[in-house]
């Protein structure tokens, strides 16, 4: 099996050799190869998705992200910058289901801003369609508008859309994720408004006849992002589009109030996936050795379970997390009083020591 | 001056009732003529927003609006259900600018689900575009896909557009509302995404540059949720479109944990304007006297304000309702112990006498 490894910017180089290390203590015989992506891609081919990293990509059973973007690319026109990257990526893969777990450890209960009876045993399931929507929608641009009050002048436009097909896929992820938990769907759309999201309604109400099982919920963007705050707990799965999912798994994990915590998968329509951490490169903090490699260590982990069948490896790799958290290491974006603040290094080397 | 009373569905007669009486105590020669509108409309006149509904709001110096929407109106095609009475009101009055305060009462910090260090004294102003953006854009409608993976399939689809005159009005509203507060503004877009909300980043970059003592950062809206949960008191103004307001200022105002408290005000290019409470027509709890006023009275006191040139009569409402907090009086949905439970008309009740 072979894993494509693309550090990128930022903290992602350190990261990563964190990830690498707990995959090789792991004894399975994994080619990886690594290859530059994002402002790193800029910066050796030109491009922050080079061509020979696209066709390693598409080479390898998985690919293992760290985060892209820094500060001295955020001048360059927007074709080039880091994140068209992680767009292109995901695009010339078809990585359609985002699946973006927001879950409270106990141990770091603490660390959010929420009441602790709020947050505490928080474990909810974001799937976000990621290719659709519109993120990709044409056409785009900036034109004179054509008609209305503003006639004449210049405006920005985009397309949102979404085809049947790319909604009943992302709905039959949704279901069967949920039949393997609380057995809940929460569908977030704009019905009230958007014909789009109308018809995303309709689909998923569709779909949800195939599963029985499975209680179906609609909700309206604009309450999801109110009952998040509200009652996060009340959730189990949710889905929604691409622009909905951007903003409410952000909100969703900074509800755990340790994002260096959590990982996401992005996977086509056979279970090739990408993983990645949820948070970015944190230029800010790059080589420091602070930064927290739990994200991706964990996003190891799901990859092994989905693109790689290794079920059981993936378990090891969450116990050990679990167990350094219970040991009090920390690194410094979650440590509290009480807790023993590690580096970057240091908490690899205790997954490494944890797996054993 | 003339207003126009628009009591709505739920709980928005219960509600409008007190805020007429607090606008009755105090003492002014207001003309006020009532409507209905939302399902009440559609149940009198067949249309959500009736004809003669809107000529009064045309009529009017300023609307008060209650709140729309019950279960016996779910079921009917989407240009009657209620909603569309709001959405329209927007569109025909040119309310284009939608000023939401996210307000945390120290009499009330332990409603919020989050810390209380994170948020009390929260105080912070959402300006979102109103009239624009993917909610009017066109074409939109469900169609065959016309290229890609899913051609020929049924695909839903909207347009999102922001013309450079409609920036630059909100834009304006925003940097001179941080004029009257902490001098600081938060441009929410999605720039490194969307072509229109690049153009937005240009213009609103533009139109700053007439107000140099106002601070400027612009903010990717997936940062902006997670933001409002992490330290939502680093905000000061935030201005945004649409859609992305939509979201953002719902979650704001559930940080409060108090949303029956918080009012909105939506504006023309001449002040005139639309005052409506945050929260909803609650269909669940109507008709029991126990919605709280507050809202609505506070949005009462913005009218007189922002539209009716009142502003003393303005405050005293706003030191009346800080009056009757302080004496420990709540609506059941801010009841907490040690404070005294009162209904919809005696929270009125106090409001007058506090005038007083
Ligand atoms: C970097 C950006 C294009 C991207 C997105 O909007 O999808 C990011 O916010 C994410 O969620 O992965
Ligand atoms: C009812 C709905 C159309 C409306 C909106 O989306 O604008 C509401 O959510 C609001 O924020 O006033």
């Amino acid at each position: 099996k072979k894993i494509a490894i693309l550090p990128g910017d930022g903290i992602g180089p350190e990261i990563m050799a964190q990830a690498v290390r707990v995959l090789d203590a792991l004894g399975e015989a994994f080619e990886m190869e690594r290859a530059e992506v994002g402002g790193a891609g800029f910066a050796a081919h030109g491009h922050p998705l080079p061509e020979s990293t696209l066709k390693l990509a598409r080479q390898a059973d998985a690919v293992l992200f760290g985060a892209v973007g820094d500060y001295q690319y955020d001048t360059l026109e927007r074709a080039l910058r880091p994140e068209q990257a992680i767009l292109g990526l995901r695009k010339e893969l078809g990585l359609f289901a985002n699946l973006r777990p927001a879950i409270l450890y106990p141990e770091l209960a603490g660390a959010s801003t929420l009441k602790p009876e709020v947050v505490s045993g928080l474990d909810i399931l974001i799937i976000r369609e990621l290719t659709g929507d519109i993120y990709f929608g044409k056409p785009r641009g900036v034109r004179e508008c054509p008609d209305g009050p503003f006639r004449g002048q210049r405006e920005g436009f985009d397309t949102m859309r979404y085809a049947e097909g790319e909604i009943r896929r992302i709905a039959h992820v949704a279901f069967q994720a949920a039949a393997r938990r609380d057995k809940r769907v929460t569908s977030v759309d704009k019905a009230n408004v958007l014909e789009t999201f109308q018809f995303w309604r309709d689909i998923v109400t569709d779909v949800h006849r195939e599963y029985p099982d499975i209680a179906l919920e609609h909700m309206y963007v604009d309450n999801a992002a109110m009952q998040l705050v509200r009652a996060p707990k009340k959730f189990d799965v949710i889905v929604t589009g691409n622009m909905f999912g951007d903003i409410l798994s952000d909100a969703a994990a900074m509800l755990t109030g340790s994002i260096g915590m959590l990982p996401s998968a992005s996977l086509d329509a056979s279970n090739k996936g990408l993983y990645e951490p949820s948070h970015g490169s944190a230029p800010d903090i790059a080589g420091k050795g602070i930064a927290n490699p739990l994200a991706t260590i964990l996003s190891a982990a799901m990859m092994l379970r989905y693109s790689l069948d290794k079920a059981e490896q993936a378990d090891r790799i969450e116990a050990a997390v679990k167990r350094v958290l219970q040991q009090g290491l920390r690194t410094p974006d979650i440590h509290e009083d009480g807790t023993q603040r590690v580096s970057t290094e240091q908490m690899g080397d205790a997954v490494v020591r944890a797996l054993a």
